[in-house]
């Protein structure tokens, strides 16, 4: 029986409201995994070709959702370097514990190696850490932030939001993929990517331009082995992790494409699934936990039903 | 110079006021790694061997800092155990991405294959899940956190407080081991430990006995290949990850053990280092955070200085 572990509290939760405290005998709720599964058709989005990276790893595949509604220009210089297969043969060369894995020309900074960027990719791009939020759904937490003055999600990522500032950005949870960047704030183009595989580093909010989140394959991404202290970048170039190739979906023939479908943020099978986390109250957890922050929010995928 | 992404934000943080906001010209303060240099010897204390687990791993080892001062009873029993020598040759037999990797008798469920647990070990224990925090040193950050009243730091580990109920946790942060149980709260006795991996999972906060954490050989934890979805448990006994030992520091030759030192939480320099990186301003960064989450405080650890 050693093995239930956490399965309790992950396959059995049930929801209770937010002011239940009287754990005692909670009402007997949903659990956020039959929430999700009675979803309706209409809840869930389809992932577009046109917008999503396939990174192929010797151990398969990592499926990048890219957030053109963030950083439209990153996005498009990404899809020319992708087209042009900028990343083929590439390597991740950093592989920070608790911090990121980092991607791209390893030998990016010598002029003599470095690999040519393809056809079609702009060599300067202005930052794009956030975006003007007028007009922009916002499908809004209760839950306070100590990072920022609201918190949610915007197109299905998630997402921070300063209505003083009229601006919003994706926050740096587990997944999210940003564009590296030296100093100068508009000296990212897109070539060296990184993932979140730790602690949510909030810090780096706002501060980097963000272009997207895996969102199939993290698995893959996180078990890199670890370079060096401090950085994680490999003293040996035979050290790093090889990059098959970087392809944009939709230049992937149907057939051999990941279909995938992901949760809206705005359904109440969303909302209702993430009320069930943020109070869960099971056989194995008895206290409702009240919260539930940005990056402890699952976002479900699923491959679409047959038929 | 593409590789610099991250390098300044790490080696050259600076630290501002609280109430710094104008990032136009900071003043020029020293990071945390400065500040951490050059910390006096009396703001570090020394590993005690005597609570201080080593898990040898083929890739090495993971060293456990372990919290008599919160679950006595469990951490008297791990020791027994690790006496006994019940973890040699037993495995990881979970990796769940972002979320656990979990250890001890794979077959633990099964009565005809379980290891038999060494002398001295207690098969049964009461829960451990808080401890009373009357006259219990806190040093509390003064950041908002969204799970409990007060966070901070409590024997050096992760920790939160309810002034209200007189009772404190450890928080559950990237590295915090803890005892797997099964529904009833007093179903664990250390037998099968976790260690997170991932985005703080703080829902597990006081639900379950916390007996330490790893303050050194995350990075060979955390790259330990995932099971499959939903829980992470291995499908084939050869995917399990083997554990060469577990044993206790104090009964390893001393010319064998791993001497390490921890930045006190109740040090001057503690407080500047994690100010330098709640308001980190420098070439990299030019907006100060203002905050800073309980599990994003880094917990310096190393090896004594010579002489």
């Amino acid at each position: 029986m050693r093995h239930r572990l956490l399965v309790a509290a992950l396959a059995f939760a049930v929801a209770a409201p937010a002011i239940a405290q009287d754990a005692a005998a909670p009402p007997k709720r949903k659990s956020a995994k039959e929430i999700i599964d009675a979803a309706p058709a209409s809840a869930w989005r389809d992932l577009d070709p046109a917008n999503t990276l396939y990174m192929e790893l010797p151990a398969g595949r990592v499926v990048i959702e890219l957030a053109p509604g963030f950083a439209p220009e990153h996005v498009a210089n990404i899809k020319a370097m992708a087209r042009g297969g900028f990343w083929d043969g590439l390597t991740i060369y950093r592989s920070q514990d608790n911090f990121v894995v980092q991607w791209g020309d390893a030998d990016g900074d010598d002029k003599a190696k470095a690999k040519p960027f393809p056809a079609g990719t702009r060599d300067h791009l202005p930052a794009e850490f956030t975006r003007n939020d007028k007009g922009v759904r916002f499908d809004r937490l209760p839950d306070a932030d100590g990072w920022a003055p609201e918190v949610g999600f915007i197109d299905g990522f998630p997402a921070a939001r300063d209505p003083k500032a009229g601006k919003a950005w994706i926050a740096h949870c587990y997944g999210v993929v940003g564009a590296g960047r030296n100093n100068a704030p508009d000296s990212s183009i897109g070539a060296e990517l990184y993932a979140i595989i730790g602690q949510a580093p909030r810090a780096l909010d706002h501060q980097l331009s963000v272009v997207g989140r895996v969102v199939k394959g993290m698995e893959l991404l996180s078990v890199v082995p670890r370079g060096p202290d401090p950085m994680g970048f490999y003293e040996k170039p035979e050290q790093r992790a090889p990059i098959v190739s970087i392809k944009l979906a939709s230049d992937v023939p149907v057939a051999e494409r990941t279909p995938l479908q992901l949760l809206r943020t705005d359904s109440q099978a969303f909302r209702d699934a993430t009320e069930a986390r943020r109070n869960r109250v099971d056989d194995f957890y008895t206290v409702p936990a009240g919260h539930i922050d940005l990056c402890n929010v699952a976002l479900p995928v699923r491959t679409p039903p047959k038929g």
